[in-house]
């Protein structure tokens, strides 16, 4: 009987892992330092690699966006060694003792945190995310088994060469990184039934790719992505504070899954305040469509669809509604709400804490940009991802969400009676 | 077009989620203890429903130990309705703050517990799950759509009317608490792919129960259940010690998923204390099978072959393998263990921290049975299941485990630069 790639190297990744359990913070630190600085010294066989990848993606005729996702250099090969860099300075979650407690019987209870085991990445062709996700799940004492998109086949593959020959001058095993080469959708099929030797998949890219993970894998899911968000601005919002904030939510960046999607205003500050706010933000390229209250109050709206309002745009569009009350809000970020970053401008407490309360999401703001849902910005450091479930991590996830605990128990003889 | 049964009770559910969360301790408390008194004042009710689950059961050919599992009495019904009240007695999670901070540009953010929102019980025809089950979700601010086994249909049925009846009373939404009567297999697997009206579902039953769930499930899992676990007698155990730990760990209760299915003794320990510890355990009952090395130690024993080392027998029936060494009786838990509850039983500290720290499983024992594997057992007051997979919660799950966390961010106009 032949063995997959797939299963052949999630297998040695699982043997890897009892080693990798037993490795000191010092020792990973030491490895990730190794790696960086690999990088750094065999950057013409990344870039070599790259290259090819780029001109048979030129060939294929893939996007000038999607080739940029795609493409090294001298300048990025630096940051991402520099995110490696960044993971040793993080504390290691490893070991922590979350709970510690002694029964009336004289067993003592330990409950520790260890590292998860070995976790399957899935994500599309950026080379960055190879190195940032191995990186944080060796930190965190995590195999993993990589499989990025095949149009980064070689720029990966140089990567993970590069990588593993770090691993081994420091003393960890090669196979607690490992790349899956099968370019073909049927390895990540195979990945996620991978019941006993991934203990967990983590897909990282765009809806269609997690959508597959999601419905397809038996293995259990942390599941990232998708962000349909909202920012209420209340009757009693400051009016330059609520336009800030609009602005800012929907135009610093609109490809994230933290920009706003559909503005929703009172309607009594839309009569006074919306015309500028969507003159601001046509200005800056916005395309507004908007309900028929916002039409009569603001000239040129496109019609906005129910349907719109269920759509992750990420990009320069955004849906306006007049709402008449907190309530009349809260209902539609109930029905279209994704539960990711939710948003009230208002100078009304009471307000505030029943939007803060009832909004059912992974953060709510009170006066804040959604935007600032990021690891980085939470102090987290690097993360792998913002997790739109509500298992075991929500929100962005640092180190301690690529952890699982364990219970350790000391006793003297102790039998159940 | 026509809705489901399981959709719409489902969607219900999810509209009550919004009601549940704003609910104080005082309220679901208040709830909790009308709903032990409803459950005894018309326990008539529920007697006479259950005697038609257990007459159709009858004619049906049901064994008598699943008769048994299913049968209601006064004395059962008092003892449910104790649980609720014991309950009430326990801290309610939601709303504790886990992290509280400030950035430096002024943001304020905290992480507070929430409830997960809807949660799918599915389960087999044990009526006092119903009950248990209702009781936590509603505890934790939860709400709840049960699946039980169509064999306690009636039983069911009589039991949530009466809680039903008890969460009115008390002013909370009926709908938190939602039986689905469909006693089709489609009804189960529909609530297997109703992402975004169940939040997580929890399977508690049979391995071919969780089996099902497990491959099938599109909606999050927590998986609870099987149990292959070992006890290691190392080469320095006490040799009383060591025969009770073991004889414990496989006769108090052998149906359940905590108990001992395969003995792994080191082979100088096993010539001279295994016969004696055999004799024990065979007139306790046990059926003994064991490798070539145990064969030649002790008289009698079946041959144990592979396939028994994977097998969760919940029976008086043992594995005995002879191990040369720690390493060797490792490498047998790492090949045939569940990641449940696993034991050594040494006097030797090293070889015990060895085992510790390298076995990965929710809970391991030094020198205890692993029976104490239950969340009574810990310490938590009553549990939900004892989960085996690594992600959210591990090992026996207090309320806690049936709660997400949300960010709550203050801030006074901070936008993202």
């Amino acid at each position: 009987m032949t063995i997959s790639e797939v299963r052949e190297k999630a297998m040695l990744a699982q043997e890897a892992a009892a080693a990798m359990n037993r490795m000191t913070t010092e020792q990973k630190n030491k490895a990730l330092l190794m790696m960086a600085d690999a990088l750094l010294e065999h950057q013409g066989q990344i870039i070599a690699a790259n290259g090819q990848d780029l001109s048979r993606g030129r060939d294929n005729g893939t996007s000038d966006s999607l080739l940029d996702r795609l493409a090294l250099d001298g300048v990025r090969i630096a940051g991402i060694a520099e995110g490696l860099r960044q993971i040793v300075a993080l504390p290691d979650p490893v070991g922590t003792v979350l709970d510690d407690f002694r029964r009336p019987n004289g067993l003592s209870i330990q409950a520790v945190r260890v590292p998860l085991g070995v976790i399957g990445m899935i994500y599309e062709a950026r080379p960055n995310v190879t190195v940032d996700a191995a990186g944080l799940c060796l930190k965190t004492g995590n195999c993993v088994v990589l499989r990025g998109g095949s149009a980064a086949l070689e720029s990966n593959r140089a990567i993970v060469a590069i990588l593993k020959q770090a691993l081994e001058a420091a003393g960890l095993p090669q196979d607690a990184i490992a790349l899956i080469e099968d370019s073909d959708r049927a390895s990540v099929n195979e990945m996620l039934k991978l019941n006993g030797l991934l203990d967990v998949v983590i897909p990282r890219g765009g809806a269609s790719l997690i959508r597959n993970v999601v419905e397809n894998a038996t293995v259990p899911v942390i599941e990232t992505g998708a962000g349909i968000c909202h920012t209420y601005i209340d009757e009693s919002a400051q009016p330059g504070m609520a336009s800030d904030i609009a602005f800012n939510a929907k135009v610093q960046r609109p490809s994230v899954c933290n920009a706003m999607e559909t503005l929703l205003v009172h309607s009594s500050h839309a009569g006074k305040h919306l015309p500028a706010l969507a003159a601001r933000l046509r200005e800056a390229g916005v395309e507004l469509k908007g309900c028929s209250k916002s039409q009569a109050i603001v000239d040129g709206l496109l019609t906005v669809e129910e349907s719109h309002y269920a759509t992750e745009y990420n990009d320069y569009i955004l849906n306006i509604k007049v709402v008449e009350n907190l309530d009349e809000a809260l209902a539609h970020i109930r029905q279209f709400g994704t539960k990711h970053s939710e948003c009230i401008v208002t100078e009304n407490t009471e307000h505030a804490e029943r939007f803060m309360q009832e909004v059912d999401a992974a953060a709510v703001y009170h006066n804040a940009s959604t935007r600032f849902t990021d690891g980085f910005e939470f102090g987290f450091g690097a993360e792998i991802g913002i997790s739109t479930q509500k298992l075991h991590a929500r929100g962005p996830m640092g180190l301690p969400a690529l952890t699982s605990t364990k219970y350790r128990i000391a006793g003297s003889g102790q039998i159940r009676g």
